[in-house]
């Protein structure tokens, strides 16, 4: 495509800061994710189309040119799942590999059902069911033609 | 599949927490990125296989039940694409859209080419060409069979 003033709509890779990226990469794996590390520092684990990269938070502060603020700045990621029952059972998962929940699994104003946990590195995912969006067989999530 | 402590590895939704939405999503669409509001509050913008959402940041992390750093939290965002040319066109477009450019582009020490931008509301994307990685048409990356 033409790149003049234009960025394809895509994320190709989320990296997570991390205090102890082994301790990550275990957390992760145990949850059925597999890690690779091509140099034995940074660890990328496919995730569908993009990639989840584990690294050590203050070299990546480093390399992003930012202050680290230390704590939560004002990032969450989501995982979609196709039943209620599924969020309660992906929770369950990410609490007995060492997630902390933050906001224990409930019925939402918007007419889903989601729950919080965050990783060992203070990184927080929601994990919901959204009935108003399409989760394909391959995970993929689609927005409704008209919102 | 069974979740039984499992979890599939993919993320469906990235959301960026905002000082002003409004200002976010003008950043976005000036990059071509089309956002929708369901409820003039939450903005969706379709991404591939998922949905990178831009939220008020207060919300989000009322929402997240995690209290905010205030700064960056050890998230960075990465753009992968098909060449250094690339990367150069990416970060002026963002750069032309408001954001600011943290770490000029240049030659890695990983064998590639970056930069970053810090969006309106502070939240970094290196804009990076990996010749180590394939990048499909469709904009997926594909990690290396073995690293």
């Amino acid at each position: 495509m033409c790149y003049d003033r234009r960025m394809e709509p895509r994320i190709s890779l989320v990296t997570l800061g991390c205090r102890d990226t082994a301790r990550a990469r275990a957390f992760y794996e145990a949850l059925g994710w597999t890690g690779t590390s091509p140099d034995g520092e940074v660890v990328f684990i496919q995730a569908g189309a993009m990639v989840l990269a584990l690294w050590d938070r203050g070299l990546l502060a480093a390399d992003t040119a930012v202050p680290d603020g230390g704590g939560w700045g004002g990032v969450t990621l989501a995982h979609n799942v196709a039943t209620p029952e599924a969020v309660d059972a992906v929770l369950a998962a990410a609490a007995s590999a060492g997630a902390t929940i933050a906001r224990p699994p409930a019925a939402t104003e918007w007419g889903g059902y989601s729950g919080v946990f965050v990783d060992t590195e203070g990184h927080p995912w929601e994990v919901a069911h959204n009935p108003h969006w399409r989760l394909g067989p391959d995970g993929a999530v689609h927005l409704p033609p008209s919102t």
